[in-house]
């Protein structure tokens, strides 16, 4: 199953709470498209969100999101670790 | 010790080989500052490289990455997770 690591902007001054009801939203839905949101990560200063997450397509991982409630274009497949 | 996320432009069609040298060439030198690096993503298709650190401060990373010869300033500090 393919990785991607996604990312949003607008999260500033998000808190720890806040951002568990969002993660909890995507957890809630993702079987329906085979994803798995395993991490995220969040600068509340700059606002930026970090997602890693496992599914079938980058194309998934983008339709939870939006039907989340937070939609992102910026997901990449990370087929290459170390 | 903070966690940072920090993300790379540029790398497009590099290999596991290649990015396990870049890494490599960090893990090298993060003592100096502190720094270490954990874990880092590429999707080759987009160039795009993403780093999950802990260390002092961001401008350690950030120096750790110059010195290693894969300079970046985007660099974020990512106190909440989930």
């Amino acid at each position: 199953m393919p990785t991607f690591i996604d990312v949003h902007d607008g999260f500033v001054g998000v808190t720890q709470e806040q951002l568990a009801e969002a993660h909890q939203a995507d957890l809630d839905i993702e079987a329906s498209e085979g994803v798995h949101f395993e991490k995220a990560w969040l600068d509340p200063e700059s606002g930026k969100v970090f997602c890693l997450s496992s599914g079938p397509s980058r194309e998934a991982v983008m339709r939870i999101h939006e039907r989340a409630g937070h939609a992102t274009d910026q997901v990449y497949e990370v087929p290459v670790q170390v």
